[in-house]
């Protein structure tokens, strides 16, 4: 059985690693990229390794950034009485494509979850929890997924902020996305609409 | 408009370059690579660069190697009687990985095309007429995709070996492909059976 030059293989290795990326899209990938010039795959390469070096979490929100804070933390235009809850970063950018949201975020880094033994002190919870109490916010969106550990971890935070002293009022982005599925994938309109049509949270 | 950090931009414009792969799969791709390890991220992005500097092409066959000659050529249980002729390194792996043949390659490099402006003195046919010459061949075997493009570099072979003194007996794999598709595609019993089922080629 024949064995690709080394490099190669370990490239093809690398790339199968890529979400939705299998053994024939990561072979054509390799090969792709052995036809292009020296330059375009040293860019390649380059971006990869600058991408880790760079980019590190806003000190205030936990979004990517070059950095202390984010781009929309130091946007003196957006409105920080209201805070956004998201599960990643590629969830708040999936909003922001939406151009429907003017007020700042926060980032949990993931859902809770029994399955993958993921608890509240592995989450920015305690960080959003001191944000809420150091500042006058009239509302904070709960914009997890709607799944179920979605859904787990946006009761879990509406019932922490309820005993916050003066809480803020708490909403949860409307059901416009289809129930299980995932908010990185939804198109901008229904983010729009599901962000337009949230719903106070009671308990 | 929300702008990503820098390094991130820079390298969703890297990937969007990549065949198959679009604006929102290259955001998931970056945004999948923001969340692994350094190590992780460190590792593709030196497999990337590895790949344009340790390989290089096979001085007889032009096939992808790191050293003078590919693995095939070196290798002394292989058919140096018989020549398979491919447009793309990528096709010789897909007709090794259907384990039918057992002789050795020729790769042009590409395909003649009169809209792309690809000429023969732009493919390696001169060193396929001058390996054919210098060794007492059985067969040359067509195995260029079964596009207008290949199917014409196909006939120009096989009328440039015709001329040839004593040429060898030249074939063209069977259309057991669907006409019009990708060589690399095809899978490997369909890509055995057009190895078995190969027609002489005549005038």
């Amino acid at each position: 059985m024949l064995k690709y030059a080394l490099p190669l293989q370990k490239l093809i290795g690398e790339l199968e690693k890529l979400p939705g990326i299998g053994p024939k899209s990561a072979q054509r990938l390799a090969f792709f990229l052995l036809s292009r010039s020296d330059d375009e795959v040293g860019e390649l390469g380059l971006a990869v390794l600058a991408l880790k070096a760079e980019i590190g979490l806003c000190s205030r929100c936990h979004n990517y950034t070059t950095g202390d804070l984010c781009p929309i933390c130091e946007d003196p235009g957006r409105d920080i009485s209201v805070i956004c809850v998201v599960e990643q970063a590629s969830d708040l950018m999936a909003l922001e494509r939406s151009g429907e949201y003017e007020g700042v975020y926060h980032v949990l880094g993931g859902a809770l979850s029994p399955v993958a033994d993921i608890k509240p002190s592995d989450l920015y919870i305690a960080e959003l929890l001191e944000r809420i109490r150091e500042m006058r916010l009239r509302e904070v969106i709960i914009a997890t997924s709607p799944t179920v550990e979605g859904d787990a971890t946006g009761e879990y935070l509406r019932q922490l902020i309820a005993q916050l002293p003066e809480p803020p009022q708490v909403t949860r982005i409307a059901l416009g996305l289809p129930v299980g599925g995932d908010l990185d994938y939804a198109d901008q309109v229904t983010l729009a609409r599901s962000l337009r049509g949230r719903t106070k949270m009671e308990g």
